[in-house]
């Protein structure tokens, strides 16, 4: 099958518009000029709307990963303590790189079940430089409670970073009124950009505990950032990959278009659409939520239902044409998910839906085609 | 003036040809999917050829800057002697990395000098991890001596790391055959792609190294790019910046078609055109040369003519529609450098030399307009 006519229904890289693509095809230019500095400043204008900070904001050259390890290389050193919120696979990537500058103190949970507060307040009260925090666990579909966490952060005077890589650009994030001293987010995901970009958000309390420490990673120093940033011309500190500045601006105006309130009101539909049909097919979401938990706006984990792998369903959607996500690392098999961010449409979810209930249908799952359908549309019919 | 009217004739980025941005406009792909396993092997190869080596190749979605890094910080720990030679603004920041990771022998020369292999000896002789190289240094126009570097690193038992971000793809590399253990390059320089990528070579000598480095960045850990690579399906550790490989991809093939003898003559060609033509104009070359370094064969730095800021000329060549570049740091005003990199052809260089004549002639440097056109002509006719 041609690409052209693959659907991208994964958590990330997410289908990029022709729109987007063709902003990449501008000719390079000059990375220290005024054109680059426009670009460039427009971008973080936007960016600060979609965040809600007033705080610094810079756009890395690198993945999501290369902007978390930014905020805990800049701000962490060996003897701070860090507690590292661990219910999935980004969560325990958080404490990976945690553990790489600082002292973790890990705080682990099954992948898959709530954060319980109680138990972070503790770890919190023994005393902590920072809490890591993975507001949509895109591994697992769960919505961790950042607001929740942003409050103990203060409480006991911890900096509050938050990966919000699948959830700024697509569901409701607020970083200045949750407290969120570092917020990183990736191009690929909810703002609908190519991969290969990370934003990140930085507060002054976040700069101030950089002046304590001694040795800052190279490429990902945040105090080099600042300082570019703040040049007669806007720039960073190191080369940017330009035709994916062209490309992130694009998708930006796109974001600003369409609206962050309908954007996330968007993305909050699509996700019921998808929890909707799965349920009229008897298909169980992954994640066990308690009362401060939510399922994820952006992707939606399903256990993979008796007698078949999460695997076979994402191979057999590949053959229609549908890329969506198996489980990772030890959830390898055991779920599939399906990413409903960035510019996806109702009628994106719609096919998915309607190749998952024929998938299911062959595979002996469910009985009928049809009721899945109709159930999504339902959903989907609020944002006509 | 409208860019597609820009000529880009600084040290990188470097234009890019439509071919190459047209490559850019595919849709994106799952990163974890077998094509873009297939891309990425590609890739691989064709650098495998052009580093002219059989150590491991990585592509890295960060700039050169980033791979640098990558270089230092996987095979040096904080007591690990490192001999950072500096002569001009990219070994000063070879020289800054380092420090970040391990122990500094600074080995400093006035930036534009040679350097001198008496001295790398010396500081060799009293043992070293490792030793530092900028092969062409940017800032200053000096191809710088890496080939006798290899052999002293090679008796002094020391790792060999060495930037070669506008020397490889452009000029004569010979990553096995000097004894290179870690080699960089950038995407936007003599390969002639987008800026965004940087490509490292690691022999296994480098990777040895690693065994004892207890805490290596995570974003840029040359054990995890080579364990994703040794995957059934090739991948990278972190998403990589899709659209940057379509455009590497293609590039890469250029590189191929045009074959690396006639590219490397190409590269030489241009750069000796540039330096005939400023000779006869009465312009300085900056580098001060001894007999085992050379000017640069992708980037030509002069000095300002008397009375003239290098920037000036600069700011009068980008009215007239050409952008070439000043000096970098201490630099600053004293020089002007034409980067004659990529898939920069002949025209490219005599419409930069034609417009660099007629400024320099109002500002009363020259005479006439003609005799630098003239002599660029001369040299470049052995290209036809």
């Amino acid at each position: 099958m041609n690409n052209e006519d693959i659907l991208l229904m994964m958590p990330g890289p997410v289908p990029v518009t022709p729109r987007i693509l063709r902003a990449m095809s501008k000719p390079m230019i000059n990375h220290r000029g005024a054109e680059f500095s426009e670009i460039y400043d427009d971008c973080r204008e936007i960016l600060a709307d979609i965040f809600k900070t007033d705080n610094d904001i810079f756009v890395i050259s690198g993945s999501g990963s290369a902007a978390m390890e930014a905020a805990v290389g800049c701000t962490i050193k060996s003897d701070d303590k860090v507690v590292a919120i661990e219910n999935g696979k980004f969560g325990e990537r958080f404490k990976l790189l945690a553990n790489i500058y600082g002292d973790v103190v890990p705080l682990e949970f099954e992948w898959g079940d709530s954060i319980y507060l109680d138990m972070v307040e503790e770890k919190l009260a023994e005393g902590a430089k920072a809490v890591t925090l993975v507001h949509n666990e895109t591994s697992t579909g769960i919505l961790n409670p950042a607001e929740e966490i942003g409050k103990l952060a203060r409480k006991y005077d911890a900096l509050f970073i938050m990966d919000g890589v699948t959830s700024i650009g697509g569901d409701d994030v607020r970083v200045d009124e949750w407290g969120v001293d570092i917020a990183v987010v990736g191009s690929q995901k909810c703002i609908g950009a190519p991969p290969g970009l990370s934003m990140i958000s930085v507060s002054e309390r976040a700069f101030e505990a950089m002046e304590d420490i001694e040795k800052i990673p190279y490429y990902l120093d945040l105090k080099a950032y600042r300082k570019s940033a703040n040049k007669e011309k806007t720039q960073t500190p190191y080369t940017p990959a330009i035709p994916l500045f062209y490309a992130l601006q694009e998708s930006l105006h796109i974001v600003m278009e369409e609206g962050m309130e309908a954007r996330i009101n968007r993305h909050k539909t699509g996700a019921e659409a998808v929890r909707a049909a799965v349920n009229t097919m008897g298909i169980q979401m992954f994640p066990n939520l308690d009362s401060c938990s939510g399922y994820s706006n952006t992707v939606s984990a399903m256990r993979a239902p008796a007698g078949v792998s999460g695997d076979d369903i994402k191979k057999d959607m590949l053959k229609r044409g549908i890329v969506i996500a198996g489980g990772q690392g030890r959830l390898s098999g055991k779920i599939f998910r399906i990413g409903s961010m960035g510019n996806i449409t109702s009628r994106d979810i719609l096919v998915t839906i309607q190749e998952l209930e024929t998938v299911l249908h062959k595979r002996g799952v469910v009985s009928n085609i049809g009721p899945g359908i109709e159930a999504a549309n339902n959903v989907l019919d609020a944002l006509l």
